[in-house]
């Protein structure tokens, strides 16, 4: 039996319903690279989601989505403006500026996100060929922080990207918890919005593997398929992807799954904020929780859950909530937790 | 039901014992991006395969194999040498200059195959500043021609190869079908021939996604970990591709797969054979077979069973067999062929 | 005292009119990066030369213009065709694929000439995802084997590459000799002939350095500033750019040098060809001439004067004239050579 | 008579000694590419000032020294760290990213400074494949702010870098000038100190065009040429700039022109901290001055000084003093600056 944890939602199995999806659409054969019927429903889905005039691809992973949403609207002598924490400054090894040439404009935040006011001291040097030409801002939602933007937050900054001929890109790899923390579709903070470009993610809400790049703004898409191919990320067997959508679809499977992973997140806040000693760093606005715990039983407590450490310096850590969360998984670990922190105490 | 077809191995579907291993890794957490059980075994897999100091990467298509492997060993300087029909000169999108900014330089072939001689021409410019300097060769095997290198082929090129300073790269897609072929395990024409890389493909013979890269020369997979992440292979759950990968091997399950599909092709070559007016245009020594038919009953055909036409000009089409190719799929086949050229004649 | 030769035209010096121009505009402060009165007045030459909606900027290299002219008429998924011989495809170490992220596709040609018809091998797979776009063919006027196309030839390939909505790159390095010997202005055998992108050159005539890249096609001119500057190639001092090409234009300079050359050239072809035992290879149509020499005089002629073998195979010689070069030149190497043959022969 | 003013060293011309030996250098034949005496000459000159083990190579423009110096050090996957208004950074449109493919990360500063404590912050995350490798330090000597690094400063960060196996990169655009404020050689404070590669500048101080890159470390220089060729870098007429340093280096040239305009930076922030309502924000430690002028006086000092607004927001302008500023130049500024100071107050 694998050990349980709050590393990663990512660290989670595939949920029941998928892995079943996939197995059903295993018969006989499917053209592949995308000509089949799963994957056409599901794309079809997207146009549903999201309006007829949009066009969606699948690539493998949300670090592709990322990188390739952002070439397929950019030249590379764009720059790209960032929250310092944003997954594609910090957890992508590189890959914007590899493939897109372009340079990434990095902006300190204390809680993950971005502002309109934050954003402008990199919006100068505009028409100055010296300059990287500010091309893009990217947002991440649910951010890296874990918390939220609102729905106006996010039309002030499109407001504002627009306004100097950008555009703005929407890294969901946790959309799902995001929609189900604002109680919203998909479309009114994302499209609605103002945002042109979305990496729509699923495999950290129970998907095996494979996301999706929504061109809000279509005219971005065109030739989207040369990028897709040439950036390593067209799927042969591609039904095994749309199966996958298909099910996330299905029945709301997504919204289920994200609202018990941020209910998980919710309780475990909840647990953590009575416990003495224990400092939750952020706002727990979905399935993530920043704390700072007693140095000494951090280690001890790693040895029966999983999670990392966000700030080493602090004793700040991560602790993620899946789909697969369950009660007994806070409860025992905050139970651990009290244990811990009283041998400590104790010697 | 999905139709059924000669389009490609890869129109079919996933081996049921390998779905089946997928679904068994389905329980509780791992952690992501490589670091669990299945993974592990499953590259302690190819150390015993290829040997001890092998190190093996997985990546999520042939592609990213190919790209990311002829990256690893080279700088943007160099150039690379491959067969006019290669998949990565020709089925690529450009894929391998993009990311690793290195030349290609094609040799046209008659059967899909390199030989030093025909190498040699772009052996030349060396330590001239002016020139891309050669630096990798890359073979594929078996050929998208359908053909095979024997061992002493392979080890005459990698003997040149070498001698140059320059590195062997063999994009193994189909290289079960080969070792079948060659009744030959995976080291005795790979790293035993003198291959430094290896695309070792398993969705052509019925896996779902998930590719190799093997570096036979382990100094070329220095820092090769940085190479996935930044070219966005880096799969989070990656132990649905280490399980896949179990499966695979597991009871010589790769070798009975590769076995039926090159007998179907062995089967459907010899029918055609006997039919008049059908000309067999490249040795059948794996799973495709190359042939022109007659031009008039293709597009009728195609309606029945998926098959790509390979050459317009000379009505040659390319039909490939896969593990779940029947006996019915070859001889119905045969005889659809057999009626529409009597109609197509009566008429 | 330096050595004179053939190898290259340029191994000559800088005319010393335009030594002279370099010298004049040396005084006081101008503004750097181009916006000064010498580099307007160069460019307001080319809008004199090529039309008043076309758009022209400097560059340091020709491989410079030849590169980022591309790029900026494509993106990374698209391929360019040229000869087996173009300067981008053998001299370059692979520039354009770098930067352009292109694929490069060759054509054998026996002249250095492509043809409609030899283009249209590559002309396929539009809109096929796995394929490289084809989007631009390059075509080297004078070609990089002495010879020339005719305002026609160049035409047939520019309506077939804008019938598939690809641009035409025109490689003029030696332009000024092609100009000459077709007895034109620069603008029949380019814009007029359906040219978009312009590569053009003075080094090879007379000037230190600096290269004007032509847009013809001014559509293709936008965002070329920043281009520019992330390739590396903004002077900063461009003035000195500028005054050389003022005086490239001023009476005509360019017109006398690359007459001379040509006139050189042809002088030291009608030499040779009263030569018994001297194969001229290439009709000699500009300032190029290829020859094949007995092989036991090339190394002992070297010693003399500077030249370059081109195939070594079959001892085939590459003798350019310039500017500079004088009768006594042509009149001396070709004594030497029959000095050097009839010793040869003595022995 | 063209305007003068304090816009940039590299709005100044050429030094008359320099200029000469560049018609000195006119005559004959040379080989093409570096291999003629002018060349190997300056090239031996700099193996006596940084040592016989260094390797040198001659580029055109002091970007594409820092951005290929920085490629030949690293790979994709590293990322670079520097001050956040190194030009690496601001000034290069992102030549660094497109070409080298790393990441670049910023440390804000005060004077353009980095240290060894403000480096640290991105000394993190080695050796986990989803974070960039940071690879390389780029320091600026002189830096952007007119500021000086001491040779102790250098060998802290040179130390700290090390120690990481990464490397320490100079950009030297301002090199003389720093030499000639720290009263040192060019070895002291660069290779003694530490640096790995120094992108040795000449134009921002009397030369026309051409850096070069010193590979103090000489094992970052295998290959190097063909990066430099890759690069578009590689002058066909480098006898040219061969003959620049030749007569840079001659009789101390280089020396002459940076204490002047040392000199004359000084003399005039001497002057201009006499004038009340100006306040000069930077040490004037070379031959830059970030001073706050009256806001309403910028504008019409510009009609008759070229010079640039550094910080819009504060008033902060830059002058820059260059080999041919004159104490007339300065004087006359700072009269001129104290007339429209009274007319403003008058008014």
């Amino acid at each position: 039996m694998n050990k349980r944890g709050f590393a990663s939602d990512n660290n989670a199995g595939v949920h029941p319903q998928i892995l079943e999806a996939m197995a059903a659409c295993n018969q006989g054969h499917a053209i592949g690279y995308g000509d089949d019927v799963y994957t056409k429903a599901a794309l079809e889905k997207f146009k549903t989601l999201f309006g007829t005039d949009t066009e969606t691809y699948f690539v493998f992973t949300g670090t592709a989505a990322n990188v390739l949403g952002i070439t397929s609207a950019l030249r590379s002598f764009n720059s790209v403006i960032c929250a310092e924490t944003a997954h594609i400054h910090v957890d992508e090894c590189g890959a914007p500026e590899k493939f897109s040439g372009c340079k990434l404009l990095s902006v300190a935040t204390t809680d993950g996100k971005l502002t309109p006011e934050s954003i402008k001291q990199h919006l100068h040097g505009f028409d100055f060929e010296h300059h990287s030409q500010p091309g893009l801002v990217s947002i991440t939602q649910v951010t890296e922080m874990g918390t939220l933007y609102t729905v106006e937050e996010i039309k002030a900054i499109a407001d504002l990207v627009h306004s100097h001929g950008m555009y703005l890109h929407l890294d969901g790899a946790r959309i799902a918890n995001a929609a189900v923390a604002l109680n919203s579709d998909f479309k009114s903070f994302t499209r609605d919005a103002g945002v042109d470009i979305l990496s729509f993610g699923g495999t950290k809400n129970g998907m095996m593997y494979g996301e999706a790049i929504v061109f809000l703004n279509p005219a971005l898409a065109e030739n989207f398929k040369y990028l897709r191919k040439q950036g390593m990320q067209l799927a042969s067997k591609m039904r095994y992807i749309g199966a996958q959508f298909n099910a996330y679809f299905e029945d709301d499977l997504w919204k289920k799954s994200a609202s018990h992973a941020n209910a998980m997140a919710g309780l475990l806040a909840e647990k953590l904020s009575h416990i003495k000693g224990v400092k939750i760093t952020q706002p727990v606005q979905a399935n993530g929780v920043f704390v700072i715990l007693p140095r000494e039983t951090i280690a001890s407590l790693q040895k029966k859950y999983f999670f990392y450490i966000w700030n080493e310096a602090r004793a700040e850590v991560r602790l993620m909530a899946s789909f697969d969360t369950t009660k007994d998984d806070v409860l025992d670990f905050c139970r651990l937790l009290e244990a811990k922190m009283q041998n400590a105490t104790s010697r």
